[in-house]
């Protein structure tokens, strides 16, 4: 079951790594292996170049970042930014999934007994 | 831009519809298109039978969730509940799916000026 939950949040994390790599570049500009380090570090699980690289590509192509080239680091690094396009899909994306956190809160409550009855399964649809 | 956050809703809806069907289950056994007028109503997002049934059928082979035929209804109907799995795995994803979330919104908060000062980046990493 361990094993299965951990796949679980990894499957959970795939889906919404555009969001959190967005999430991460509107505090900041960074480099690609900054972005894999930070997911590792924030989240505990580890997405390696070959998933992001690819999708900053899918992002930069979308609009949603832009990157330059930093060459006043040890060697020549692509640093990605955020675009304004990227800045507002963030935000709605945001308000997407607390949306939908919530309601999915909101049909679990449905199973707690008020005034020791249980709601009425109407209550769900 | 409505377009596209509309599509982003989608599709993380697309990535959390498991969990959701796990959720409803959780409260009360329910047919097929029970579940999937349920989500459009809690949602506002549609997902039709070609999506919905495979889904139930990958997640019964899996064992998360189980059918039997309800023959009191005006016409035969396959009715879902949720198994002891099932359950263990939902209350995992919820734990996941709220450490993500927490996460990502600790990582906005990093924009926020603290006493007039904008946190350094390392708190990042």
């Amino acid at each position: 079951m361990r094993q299965k939950l951990r796949q679980v949040q990894i499957k959970l994390m795939r889906g919404l790594l555009d969001l959190v790599i967005l999430q991460f570049l509107n505090v900041q500009p960074m480099h690609g292996y900054k972005i894999i380090t930070s997911i590792r570090k924030n989240f505990g699980v580890y997405f390696g170049p070959s998933t992001i690289y690819p999708l900053l590509g899918v992002l930069e192509e979308k609009g949603y970042i832009k990157s330059e080239w930093n060459l006043n680091s040890d060697r020549p690094r692509k640093v990605y930014s955020l675009t304004p396009e990227g800045s507002n899909l963030l935000n709605g994306t945001e308000e997407s999934l607390n949306h939908i956190c919530h309601r999915l809160t909101s049909i679990g409550l449905n199973r707690i007994p008020l005034n020791g009855t249980l709601k009425q399964p109407q209550n769900l649809t």
